[in-house]
């Protein structure tokens, strides 16, 4: 149950949002529902403001908080690093733990440029060849579902791929009222719907099928260019007098990619699609069949077989929550549903595991990078008349790092 | 294309309502899209009111129109009578056309009691003897969708019946203003959703099994006792007034049958299911697989295989609309609908047929006279207290036969 | 019942494959179904092979068959013509129909050319000046739901739009063994999926939203090149001999557009998604609401209200049967199922009417024009490397007549 | 965050079987996810097999373990009684932890006879006076869409209640090789699928229209009457050979009741019902509207609005994650799903919330022995040929508590 030192992997969080209490599930319940080869423990959270940051120790039960991750990362009683910040810090915390030696899962988006993200590809190259492990949060990868249609199309159930249709659609921006907060902001939040919830369908789109997005045509659009300022948050003064301020990110990014095995890809992804909460869809057509999963229904994935019986054909919904599928024999029997935070604590699992075992996970910071680099590469395309565009092929990560870090 | 008489088969239908005109449709269809061994004539039309017969034949399309069935019924020229009066008018009519050597199609229920019923089917058989066919119109046997079903437990695709579910759900009468019509009247309608309902999950559930239910224990209920008379058509003169009449057919049955092979089935037949328009469900779960259909979403089949790989099983909704399907090839290209008129030609098409070629052809006027049987033993046993209440066994016809017929 | 002439309207029809099947039943049943201003003929059919459109007469219910297309058009007789060829003869025929003084219902796609659809559109102006009327048969727009949804939207009920999301998705290419049609053949077909499906959900999007596509960008692929050759359709030789042809049309087209009242669209056109039949779907996001239709389902129109009270948001399913929505009335009660075909019916109750009454009837052939601008805008975006094109402003129809015609 | 002692509440659980893991979630959840008004310690879970239960505790969370309940039970350090056993020991260790002052939970159902749970009733009762509380854990209450759909008819937002349809369906019986196991024996379990699922669904009916079932009349029924023994938990000796041993509960109950509102309900419990894992659905039909929910998609709730203007009106899936809606604003942001074990919580929640402030709090041990009630009329009208049976009217409860308690 212990390390080799015999000691449990002690967890250091750093950030303590909404994604914190997705983590802390995800480290505390791991451990109670899945054997895992090593104990953990939630040893302590870190963010800048004191009282906050106790709170939620206290809360998610971490057994320490602090507000300086520098001196948590320095610590030798630390393992492993969960960086739950906002995107524009990832690849300062996350280039210093693993070049401390610590293990890091970082949250998506990897970084809020390719350029951080070639860094941080670099610095997790270097700390696997000491063994230092290194992740990114995808965590809608292992949803069951998501899992069953990777290993679905691995196995080649469907055949050949022959065009994907992926889509993230909310709408928690249709509402013009809804304040100019950080995330409606480039220079905190990188990017908007594209980088934000696109970067979820072409990271499942480039995990479902074993392909890399090579090219891609695309436009993004900001629908609603002003919004009420927020004094504190946004460093405007206005908010008390109804001010507008600019919207700076886009609001949708509707773009064309092309897989590496030639199958096109459409993806849409929009803060404005009334009435859709958090419609995550995809849907990957083969030569032999089809497979389809919306995050809305998570529990289910809807399987097409070409090759049966042409009278007998269609579209089955699989309850994902048999013994067979990927992760549920250690929750609960048939037909009990899963929900958005069992993700987190597969993640967990499959983490923990591999530092145990010392072997390979995705997804890597690598993988990261790549989505990155689409999203790079749809920016360029939209500012270039949606001018085909192709992602740059990974560079020898040495050259990318950049020198100040 | 013609009988051996050299003619087409000329087609007398009695009562003009809204089944008048679905049955119209399916004359006039069925030659157009199907090849039929006959070809067909729409030749009078008869009802009452001479000038609302008159309106009805110019407007669908039948040669003539006249006020007397006995007078059509002796005519020479005429060889297949549709029935779609009131179930009160259904033996007299059909008794006397099959004497007269028509053939029948008498819309469902076969009849309001049972010995009427006995009476029919005895006459079919009478008529059979000498070529002539009759038929109840269950349409609803020949959705694609249930033909399908129905043929897939017959191949033994699902494995033996274990269980049955079936109802059919409506809601028009939650409206405690919806007057006092004759459906809502015993002396009229016979029954009320039991009869009117009930008698198509009776006979779905029977035909698509291959089995009988041959006992019952069941409970139907008035929900709304009073409603507002309507002057003209219930007799009673207050209508103006706002009086409030007695209801005297059932709003809502729920039932529990037994099939010959063993299985149970749950019916459930209501007008008050709040939101359901036309709800008729079925689903048969057997011991190798299930079947479910929804008269609502009528393309569609459901089909769950317990052979299936145990990662890949699930409820497979089958669009039935491939050639592959029973009567779609003659339609339209895959993924084009069909809607509810569409059994009506398919019931002209294999009564045509039949006839044709000296075929049998079901629902027989027996398989009519079943239905009435558990209906009426549902309501025997509702009288008592919901006690168990055996479906008579079919009696030797000729004793059936009332000695006024 | 019949013109100012006293006489029903005398109809021929010009073609007799798949959609003469569709639009005789139309033709049929309207009148039979609807109480139509004027009455209406099945004068006769129209084909270059006498044996098959002799049948195709007989079968559907032409009084009469002819081969030459020019010679109907000079008689006195015929009143209106109902062109179901290719795309490729569109123009020629309708011009001279129209010419001739004759109605027009030509199906869609208008032509295989912005050019052609221009000089129809021109002849369908001037037929205006003299009371002649054109309309082109995008058919899905009668579809029940569908009406209720622009309806919708043109009442206010979503409020303004803000995006768009418009596919048809069918699969019957994946099979790498379908044969090299005509459909496959620029030079029959004009070109692939883009303008045979897609030229739908480029309509329905004009048409719901009531706003033009202005300009697109977009990607159009060829996955399949090769396909077995069929003798004699193809004008190949080696059919026996297993030869392979090049497909030279297109097998998707994935592309977004630009509403002119600002909002994006993202369209999808693609005959190779697996286990997708007819799956034309449109959802169009509003700031009140939002609308959703699917064709597989084509009697349900999801509908979601952002003004209800927050609890109880949610996509309704209407089902569309009920007597308050468009064209329902005049079939079946509640919960009655319409289907494909009922959407001719539609069509040729809305012509004649228009005819009747002299008005105004959508689609005009400058609505088929538009559509065709767009598929030509969207090829050559894609010959540009997804660069955004302008949809042509429509020119002065006058200047725009080939001299030629 | 303490009570008045100065100290967290304590809690001992015993057992810790399926339902121990699933308790275990809540209690280590819910102080984690929201605000409690009380600490709470997972003190010490309690199982007869040692070696077993301290594998239980370590892996769960709990601080001890022991293998004596009355010991436990006797501890003043534990403030909290959890009973996750199977049903036959229920009374006994409720009765002694009520009578010694601890607040208890016991698992549904209460007890395996109406005798029992009205003894335990009685403790309840007795309890009560001290401040002492105790619940029944019908957890399925607390799904959050559930929870709303109680809520709306409470505030009568489907007018009054006029029918209601309620099922529960599995099929892991359907295998006839699936061996008898203590839950097929009636000495261990009680009953089959009529105690175990159908219980959840009478318990459902009464907790959602705030009625009491009166009366019902059923039918129960063993499908497959023999399977294999199981040699040492079946108490046969000859499970080597294949030996057959008797099923001696039902494995499936259909039945019809009556609310004392007036309304029918129907029921049907079975493990039979092929493909169907988990499906508990339950309709409510009003007068205004209806509500539908399915525990196989247990984040929607379907609602249909009989006021809504006639063209609008269809059934809404209410996507219950919005933090309007009961227990969804301490989890995740509005799409993001919850799961089985998330009802755990929420008992927990409400359980520790109802103890801190002396609050009353459902479903209460008279609850669960309500259900029992109607459980053992069912069994009683299915022995006397489906009769319809009323429903013990609750005794005084002091009379009914056995004399050897």
């Amino acid at each position: 149950m212990t390390q080799s030192s015999g000691r449990p992997l002690r967890v250091a969080m750093i950030g303590y949002g909404f994604m914190g209490a997705a983590h802390s599930v995800g480290w505390r319940q791991a451990p109670r529902v899945f054997d895992l080869p090593e104990a953990v423990e939630l040893a302590v959270v870190v963010g800048r403001n004191e009282q906050a940051v106790a709170r939620a120790a206290a809360k998610w039960g971490w057994a320490e908080h602090a507000t300086d991750w520098r001196e948590v990362i320095a610590r030798d009683d630390i393992d492993l690093v969960d960086i739950v910040t906002p995107g524009d810090s990832h690849a300062e915390i996350a280039i210093a733990a693993l070049d401390a030696g610590k293990h890091v899962l970082c949250e998506k988006p990897l970084a809020n440029s390719v350029e951080e993200a070639e860094a941080m590809a670099a610095a997790a190259e270097r700390a696997a060849e000491r063994g230092v492990r290194a992740m990114v949060g995808f965590t809608y990868r292992r949803v069951p579902a998501v899992s069953l249609l990777q290993d679905l199309i691995a196995r080649g159930t469907i055949g050949e791929v022959r065009q994907v249709r992926a889509a993230y659609r909310q709408d928690w921006l249709v509402d013009p009222s809804v304040p100019l907060g950080w995330r409606l902001q480039k220079e905190h939040a990188g990017s908007g719907a594209l980088g934000d919830i696109g970067a979820h369908i072409v990271d499942l789109t480039q995990f479902v099928t074993g392909e890399r997005v090579t090219r891609v045509s695309g436009t993004v659009e900001t629908i609603i260019r002003q919004r009420p300022v927020l004094g504190e948050r946004s460093g405007f003064t206005g908010s008390a007098t109804g001010e507008l301020g600019e919207v700076t990110v886009d609001d949708a990014a509707i773009f064309t990619g092309r897989l590496d095995g030639g199958a096109l890809v459409s993806f849409e992804a929009t803060r404005f699609a009334t009435g859709r909460k958090n419609a995550l869809t995809i849907e990957v057509s083969g030569t032999d069949g089809a497979l389809a999963f919306d995050l809305e229904r998570l529990n289910e994935l809807r399987y097409y077989d070409r090759t049966a019986p042409a009278e007998l054909q269609g579209f089955t919904t699989i309850l994902v929550t048999e013994p067979e599928h990927p992760y549920v024999s250690a929750w609960w029997p048939p037909g009990h549903m899963l929900g958005y935070e069992h993700g987190f604590s597969h993640q967990v699992v499959d983490f923990v595991t591999a530092i145990a075992h010392g072997t390979e996970l995705d997804p890597t910071f690598a993988d990261g990078l790549a989505v990155q680099r689409v999203l790079a590469a749809v920016e360029e395309s939209a500012a270039k008349d949606s001018a085909w565009v192709a992602v740059d092929a990974p560079v020898a990560v040495e050259s990318a790092i950049p020198a100040n870090v």
